[in-house]
């Protein structure tokens, strides 16, 4: 029996010291979610995956926030109605519950107001949130899931975007070979991989890329040293500040499955990995990488790549008789 | 143990004569799926959900046979690459390996050989075979999937549309309530159903709507009694055959799980069951059906709606440096 206290101390130890070693890092682990209410998840995930919140019948959230393809479109800027060309990247829907602010320049406070945005804006689903109601309150499984989960007789968008945001919130992707390198896996990485994160953390990467997203945490100047050439107007947080300052400014993107989540910036004009790191060493950190230090970094972006959410496909009720019909074509 | 001969005779006769009874009627059970290559249905549930099947990124077989809302798009005709209007209503992908031919028109003989019409339609996906086959060999895992699953090391197309019509050989839909009474749970469903389908049987549908898709085994004349009147200009089988006696002759369609696949007919006019149904008497069998008895058939075609495919949303792998990008905007 003398030998238990011991084992138990070196273990205390080793313990200690991973936790102590992770919390020395700029960047920490991506927690599994806890704490949602599941009721209100399994609403929202119908709801995110139902085309009948947009005027078409065609497009839902997962149009442009596809979590078979990490949470994204993969486009440069996003298809909306009738096919208009959307006015920034959509950003990935992983992990953005850890979000400073929802949007590009920050203007959605959290996910519950950034779910509103897309179902009334013309250029993207072009719909109402009126119409929306509309739609929710002539089905009767969703009038009495929404009864169940919220205790309504009468639906309102606050339901519709506070169950969708909930779902949203378990869009974690913990476990990736980063993060159990940080737990203490130590040869969850190689050895090129680690150098290219000490490479991103030396040459100051880490200084906006840090935290649980490994960005999404402070809104930074798009082009510091020198500025960034692009065809595409927007101005960033200017819109919500209305500060001269907070030009081009914008909300730091989370790393987090960022292989995935190509091509880059916020006007998509990043097609590689190669080319995105390349860029922000020169414009924000003044740092012109060589090829190797670049591939040694993409190799440790790489390891970003989390588990994807995986949950089966959700079937929708169907409209009924006096369902407001989509209206695609005028 | 002088009764366990009785017993088994007993039950013996409740199995014959529950068979023969379905073996009696017009419609018969849908059989659960059998006999599939597990690797190429999760290969083809991969494809089935890639929007890099299309020119532009953003269009799947998913987004007009959405599996959330049975198998189809619940549009009159469906949206295209470029928002572009389709001539036609989208059938239901459900059970669909069940029909004599595929469209509506019947000019593909099977699934496979439907799989590769929309990819290269300029109406739909806009893409090319060529670019498909281009698309998924740049991405290493397709690469080692498809070689795994069919032995190749160069991909064709002949490859992705075997792989995506076998994982839609799954798409069946067992154990509606209409089929548990077909198999003998009398209580399956009520008097008021029973009486629809009797009205079904006795009125004529089931001349057409028969076998185990309910429709789906022969071509037939839209306005057999009554000529019908629509501005959609497409002519059906004609198109295929070139004889005039195929004109307005189209694919008669399942009707399982008709309450879901609205709209109705090949140009998608019918908005609700109760009007596809008026319409349907009237022009095909020469019959006016009051509103009892239209409501009593549609009461009996909702009891054909059947388990609907449930499986996880398919994580797809990341495009390369040296993937082709889409070009949805030119």
């Amino acid at each position: 029996m003398k030998s238990i206290p011991r084992i138990v101390f070196v273990l205390s130890l080793g313990v200690l010291a991973t936790s102590m070693a992770s919390a020395a890092e700029p960047i920490q682990p991506v927690r599994p979610v806890q704490d949602v209410n599941l009721a209100q998840v399994e609403l929202g995930k119908k709801l995110y995956f139902d085309p009948r919140l947009s005027r078409s019948g065609f497009i839902s959230c997962n149009s442009c926030h596809n979590l078979s393809v990490g949470g994204t479109d993969n486009l440069k800027t996003s298809i909306g109605h009738n096919w208009q060309q959307g006015p920034i990247n959509a950003p990935t829907v992983l992990n953005s519950s850890l979000n400073v602010a929802q949007f590009w320049d920050g203007r959605a406070r959290d996910l519950k107001e950034q779910a509103g945005g897309p179902i009334e804006n013309p250029k993207e689903m072009a719909f109402s949130h009126t119409l929306t109601i509309d739609v929710l309150q002539s089905i009767p499984e969703y009038a009495i899931e929404f009864k169940q989960v919220f205790g309504v007789d009468e639906i309102t968008i606050d339901e519709v975007t506070q169950a969708i945001a909930e779902f949203e919130r378990t869009l974690v992707t913990p476990n990736s070979r980063f993060d159990r390198w940080l737990l203490g896996e130590k040869d969850a990485i190689t050895s090129e991989e680690l150098a290219g994160y000490e490479l991103f953390k030396t040459s100051g990467c880490a200084a906006c890329h840090n935290g649980e997203a490994v960005g999404g945490t402070s809104f930074q100047k798009m082009g510091i040293v020198e500025p960034y050439q692009t065809n595409n107007p927007v101005e960033g947080r200017i819109a919500v500040t209305g500060k001269d300052a907070d030009r081009f400014t914008f909300k730091v993107p989370t790393l987090r499955n960022v292989e995935l989540t190509y091509p880059y910036f916020h006007d998509g004009e990043a097609e590689t990995l190669t080319e995105a790191v390349d860029i922000m060493g020169r414009l924000q950190l003044g740092r012109k990488y060589t090829p190797e230090e670049n591939a040694r970094i993409v190799a440790f972006l790489k390891t970003l790549t989390g588990e994807q959410p995986t949950f089966q496909l959700p079937i929708l009720p169907p409209s009924r008789e006096d369902t407001p019909r989509p209206r695609p074509f005028d």
